[in-house]
């Protein structure tokens, strides 16, 4: 009994611990990321890519590449840095679930 | 009038240099692209970011920052090293003109 309560637990741990709350996330993107890639992701100009509708994961990596600084660049290092591993969820999950729209040239 | 001629053809180079091509675009991408990042941008996995409908301006940028070394990918280096400006321009026009999809989590 007292084994499979751990297993449980260490289960609820591995799948749980990164769950992504997609309200959490909207809130953080407005306050920090929205001036440069749009509330929605869908930012106004190419000197900032479009994150609407990226593939979550990929979002995550990028962030946390920024963090450690695998992926260089002094404007996203400065916010990716402060941003918790499940901030980084929140933030991924909210952005791969708007869509993305195009820019007509 | 050879003022007016030279000029002219400096403004035919300025703007008619990197004049896109999406359908030498969509070729190439067939060719060098469409295995990580799918035929039409909406790559399968988020091992590769999605390019449909990321703005023309940032691929080109991202495509010269590879080539250049400014940003580190040794997979992208190796493509982006030998493409041509031209080629570049044709492919971010591409990419950019696809509708970018959506994966649901």
């Amino acid at each position: 009994m007292k084994r499979t309560s751990t297993a449980l637990f260490l289960l609820a741990l591995a799948f749980g611990a990164n769950a992504q709350d997609i309200e959490a996330g909207k809130k953080k993107a407005t306050e920090v990321c929205a001036a440069c890639h749009g509330p929605d992701g869908n930012s106004a100009t190419p000197d900032f890519p479009r994150l609407a509708g990226q593939h979550r994961d990929y979002l995550a990596k990028s962030l946390r590449d920024y963090k450690s600084g695998a992926r260089k660049d002094p404007v996203m290092s400065g916010f990716a840095t402060p941003l918790t591993p499940q901030e980084i969820a929140n933030l991924s999950a909210y952005f791969a679930s708007q869509k993305g729209l195009q820019t007509r040239y």
